[in-house]
């Protein structure tokens, strides 16, 4: 079966390593990894490997303990022979996939990088049944039918009964999966979804145990770990033991046994991935234990064996009451984690969004982190697109991404972001720290739905091993090398419609950091009122008068006052929010005046307007490009511009009318708003 | 499988004719009524048959050309002989039924009756699958597996492939589904859904043919018709011609041969149902053709056989944009059919929905009727409970039925109704209209999902046969029979509650017949903008001054004018338009008084509150009952009050805070509006 080679295609390799000669320097043990970095060589490299150093133009070298960690590498150019650098076979793979990369964007080959994150992971929310819960690309690549793929973009994700063997078994598709993750630095991934449902719940016992070590054996060959998802009340299901009591001696045994039985099949497994307590899923709280007890119980199982457990602080009552003006879900993670700090095991990482809500185009940095003082914390990204356009629209979302771990905390006199410090200083293992996201790739013939959304995955990645990167960097990059052919200005189109399209696309959506105006389930498409009067926790408030959710601990839910004091100042005060996250702190009169100098009715008209026009715009400039690039990637992306401009125009018409409609205040520039 | 015996258990007819004796005087022919009514007699109404009229205490007398119809029925009683007179077997069985309710009445036995209306038909929404498309009650009773039922009120309704044959065959149960028909005067059953998909399509050829011929066999001996929804496309899709076009030789011959067959195998068979050009079926517009081409070339096809064609009117644009305030739904019927007017064969009625749009809680009645003159007209209303609570609220809606069929059109100095003159004196055959109407059965042991919904079908019968009856007397008779044992009281408490029920259910919906802020596609409880900016047409055009849909030929659509002088005038003018349509017809300022004295939004809150009250009244009223009427009964709708209280306690909040929040304005009383 055919598939898109990413930015990986043979001819960008080949035009910086092919028929060059490799030489292995001292290689103190061959291992998988640098098995698999020979075959990386002689065949995705369609380059030599020599026996004789005087005829190598590329030398790699093993040295333990040169560099600062064992995924460091270092890239030396001398007299026309490059050397790649590492403590370890991984180190050296990481510098050899550099290596072409800087090659390709003429950057310099006299270079050392250590990565920012030791954690740098992809979750699958593949189900077992072969669909993927929030998947816009097809299929899952490693669940399903053999030489099938259908696009299961459903409403729901109850998973179908399975016949037979669950596994797809496509492994050279897996293979060039681990090839396009270990090229960009991640080194773990979770193969199934974090609600684990039907059959999943017994990947971690034989015999399904066995096609999931199939899988890991490809991801341990290009350094990545793999993890599985767990179903909390696996003790019940598999054993028909009668509690998941996490303090329970028999549930203790049995997942003692389940990790011994594991290890014992896949030496380097990862470790387990936790939903508990979430939206309906089982949990310690049904036992009256703490989210600790659950997590160092299971931290207890794979120790002996270097395992780790994610743990995610996804918890909050999602049977909400409208009505109940007190119950705040942008403050549960904390009300549920923070007395919590320090009580988890070393080998425990909390898993955290990276806002307080879900995955929005807007939100402010949850303040989890920060508050966390003595816990290994991972930041939870989302790169499949659920609430950013379902890969149909163009976003690309390293910029926001980066924003976001950008933010200072103000916990310190000196800068104290996510991405500096806050991580590594607040752990108590900060090897056990780092970046985690929910992948967007799929059985789709480009991977990602629309071809553009890999930049998202080659970002993900770029950014969690280097979190000095700029999204125009990565942009740059991604772009050189997919795009490799054609000219300079073609590129140049390409770069200005996506280095846009985070913003663009946050333009035409819910307005100022109030989130959730979407088609409820789907959440793609503009329901203003779709979620105001659900159970999920996710209102607007808007009346004729105003809009916003006042969080503020004067007159609100106090949430802003779960940040540093500073921060908490800042959030507390209409005047100092900044402008992105007003609606999410504060409600407040159309007529407020935003730092921009724009009241926020007549803001709404604007973005809303700029934002269909920007579709327009980046269908004009896409036309361009007919001809230009590959016919498959050209009107794969033409045909969902279209479809992005239908939604731009829905979400700008439904909203400036909604708003139009509430405030009765006309727009400045008399522009259509349908009343 | 056992089933509830409705209103005709045999406690019931005991009371009446137990053990009595029945004489069959000069009977001219014998033919399946008359074998059908002999044992009616002997095994429902066990009782006897008599060869000696001395014997005789009931006589059942055929005397063509006596009375007024076929179909029409005397009782007669003197010196305790009680005669049933008719022209026809048919119009006896109706006597013995009529008979039996009026003993049970304590009604009289000198009475004749004649039909109000010739056609008295149910439509049955039965997919091939078993599933039914608005059925709130289980499965099919025709189609399905044996000895299944699942409550299949799926969200959305194509059709599972069907493996094997798709025909229930539970004669059982379609025996007594007939006799409760036949016993309040139905005469025609569609057994198919309008949609027709999937294998449905085939019902009307070989081998399928034969199981709908199984299941008239008994409907015909019962005295009713049996009739198919037909695909339009099934010239395709059966014989693979390449066109649908009616005016096509060999559409047309395919259609006299599909006719030819079917008479050959069911000599009684009633005709074809048609939904075309409507909500994405096909129909005569792709070939340019009117109705009146596609309507006549079917019943050319069945009129050698006395057959005839029901053609549905509701056909409109399902893509309509919210944008665009030039397209009335409402007029989409008028525009379509109005034209035709005098075009369609003797053997076509055209089948109505009673309301411009489609089965709300209040509707005008369409201009259609009084509009049309020379057409035969049925009016088509909905027993399944799609928009009115799906039989989980308590919703008797026979007052509301009654209310739209007394509508004085005004065509005429006297008064002129759809039940007074409309339907008979603008036909060209006036046998050929009447009432049709979805049903509500399926396969649940009450036949309705909730056991009062059985009075909606009983009632649909009783006011089709007589349009003279108030919904207070049907409301009468079903209590009686279908509670016989119970004391007086607890009868009057089950009235008080049904009576009421349907104006309760309409004081927490959708305000002053403003319709559809319901859920979109369930269409079960509240959602303010669920369908405000959809394609369907249906929007409420709520800002923060006011609320409604302008359709006044002065300002807005012109949807008023298309009524008589007199009634277009009423509805032109907000002061005149009756309350409970009132936003149906205009766009009014929240501030409006309307007939009632309290303003538009007083009226909102007022109403919303109260519905929920009533609800709350009918727990405590129903719990009165427990251990009263039979448990089954009891907790039947015991618990489904439970899921009203919740319903309208949604629609109480979400309608209410949606009104403040627009209008601003505060409750007189001062009861709680959410912020």
């Amino acid at each position: 079966m055919e598939f898109d080679q990413t930015w990986l295609t043979s001819e960008v390799v080949e035009r910086s390593i092919g028929g060059k000669s490799f030489y292995f320097d001292d290689l103190p043990e061959e291992n998988e990894v640098s098995l698999r970095l020979r075959s990386e060589i002689l065949g995705w490299g369609r380059a030599r490997i020599t026996s004789d150093k005087e005829d190598a133009e590329i030398i790699l070298r093993v040295r333990p303990g040169v560099l600062a960690t064992d995924e460091s590498y270092r890239l030396e150019s001398s007299e026309g022979v490059i050397s790649v650098i590492g403590n370890t076979s991984r180190g050296i793979l990481y510098g050899f996939y550099s290596m072409v990369r800087r090659m390709i964007n003429h950057q310099g080959l006299n270079f050392e990088s250590t990565p920012s994150q030791p954690i740098r992971m992809i979750d699958h929310w593949d189900q077992i049944d072969g669909t993927i819960e929030r998947g816009y690309a097809g299929e899952s690549l490693f669940f399903g039918q053999y030489g099938k793929n259908s696009n299961p973009d459903r409403k729901e994700f109850s998973v179908r009964d399975v016949v037979g063997d669950p596994f797809r078994r496509d492994y050279q598709r897996v293979e060039f999966y681990a090839r396009m993750l270990s090229s960009i630095g991640i080194n773990a991934v979770s193969l199934n979804n974090v609600n684990v449902r039907g059959l999943a719940t017994f990947l971690i016992t034989d015999p399904l145990l066995d096609g999931v070590a199939d899988i890991a054996q490809i991801f341990t060959s290009f350094g990545i770990k793999t993890y599985l998802a767990i179903n909390w009340e696996a003790p019940k299901r598999i054993k028909q033991i009668k509690t998941s009591d996490p303090l329970d001696q028999e549930v203790r045994d049995f997942w003692k046994e389940i990790a011994r039985n594991i290890y014992n099949r896949i030496p380097d497994f990862g470790g387990f991935v936790v939903k508990a307590d979430s939206e309906g899923e089982p949990g310690p709280y049904q036992y009256k234990r703490t989210h600790a007890d659950g997590a160092n119980m299971l931290a207890e199982a794979v120790e002996p064996y270097g395992g780790h457990i994610f743990w995610r602080t996804f918890v909050y009552n999602s049977r909400q009451d409208w009505r109940d003006r007190s119950t705040d879900r942008a403050k549960a993670s904390s009300e549920n984690f923070l007395p919590l700090d320090g009580q988890f095991k070393e080998n425990v990482s909390l898993q955290i969004k990276f806002g307080p809500i879900d995955f929005q185009t807007s939100e402010p940095l949850t303040p989890l982190f920060g508050g966390l003082k003595r816990t290994n914390q991972v930041m939870e990204f989302q790169i499949t697109a659920e609430y950013l356009g379902h890969q149909i629209d163009i976003n690309y979302i390293v910029p926001q991404w980066k924003k976001v771990i950008s933010f200072d905390t103000k916990y310190r006199d000196v800068g104290d972001s996510v991405a500096s410090c806050i991580l590594k200083e607040h752990a108590i293992d900060p090897e056990k720290t780092g970046f985690t996201s929910v992948g967007n790739v799929g059985m789709d013939y480009n991977w990602t739905g629309n071809k553009l959304s890999q930049a998202n995955l080659y970002g993900y990645g770029r950014l969690s091993w280097d979190n000095e990167l700029t999204p125009e960097e990565i942009l740059d990059e991604w772009i050189n090398q997919t795009f490799l052919s054609i000219q300079p200005k073609y590129r140049k189109t390409i770069y200005e419609i996506m280095i846009t399209s985070n913003e663009t696309y946050k333009k035409y959506n819910a307005p100022l950091g109030i989130g959730f105006m979407v088609v409820p389930s789907s959440h793609y498409g503009v329901s203003v009122n779709g979620y105001e009067y659900d159970r999920w926790g996710t209102y607007h408030f808007a009346d004729r008068n105003g809009v916003g959710v006042d969080r503020s601990v004067a007159t609100g839910t106090g949430f802003s006052g779960l940040y540093s004091d500073e921060v908490a100042r800042m959030y507390e005060d209409p005047a100092t929010t900044p402008d992105d996250v007003l609606l999410f702190f504060h409600h407040v009169p159309y007529t407020h005046v935003l730092q921009s100098g724009e009241t926020v009715i007549q803001h709404i008209y604007n973005t809303h307007f700029d934002g269909y026009e920007g579709v327009l715009d980046y269908i004009k400039k896409w036309s361009t490009l007919e001809g230009v690039i590959d016919e498959i990637d050209y009107s794969n992306v033409a045909r969902r511009l279209q479809l992005q401009k239908q939604n731009a125009l829905e979400w700008r018409d439904q909203i400036n009318t909604y708003f139009y409609r509430m405030s009765g205040i006309a727009d400045e520039h008399n522009r259509t708003i349908y009343e």
